[in-house]
């Protein structure tokens, strides 16, 4: 039905650490995974909290979702997005844990004895 | 003694992830992370397996040491590099561990139920 509206996402077998370190290595796009990681359900493309331009955010979902870190589907007119954590974690385990921890920053601000 | 021929080294606190992802993005240094991880001690710069030039080699080695990841020492005339490990677990935990896991994709292969 909306096939053609719903982008192309990469099977989990062809996912590679280096278009994942790609794709996170940008602060926006960090945020973006952070986000969907923090957030109880997945989210519209309008709905993250980002510093950048509607275009520019949209350049970055896609890269995102052509790493295979999100997948993306219409409900109603609205483009969500949702983090493919399962698929992720069985591939490269504890990698995206450990990035959303990183970037969240508590061991630096707690780690003193 | 040696001070002036021993490279600046960031402290730990300073360490950034941005840094770090920048650092572990590129292949080489990747490599180069991966084969200290597996080694039983230090290597010199000479003593790693990489696919770049001498010259190549020392700027990956250099932004490797100023992202935080590595520390470097002289050992008589060998420059030798050394994995700043239990700093980079203490800041960052369990980051390291996955991205060379996920370096060496052993998920990929044995993933099948």
């Amino acid at each position: 039905m909306e096939a053609d509206r719903i982008p192309r996402h990469p099977d989990v077998r062809t996912i590679t650490l280096q278009r994942v370190l790609e794709a996170i290595v940008d602060p926006v796009r960090r945020s973006i995974i952070t986000q969907l990681c923090d957030a109880s359900g997945d989210i519209a493309c309008g709905g993250f909290d980002l510093p950048v331009s509607k275009s520019t955010a949209t350049h970055h979902f896609r890269t995102l979702r052509e790493a295979g870190l999100i997948r993306q589907y219409y409900a109603g007119t609205s483009r969500m997005n949702a983090l493919r954590r399962e698929e992720i974690d069985e591939v490269f385990p504890g990698l995206l844990d450990a990035v959303v921890a990183a970037d969240r920053g508590p061991s630096r601000n707690g780690g003193s004895p």
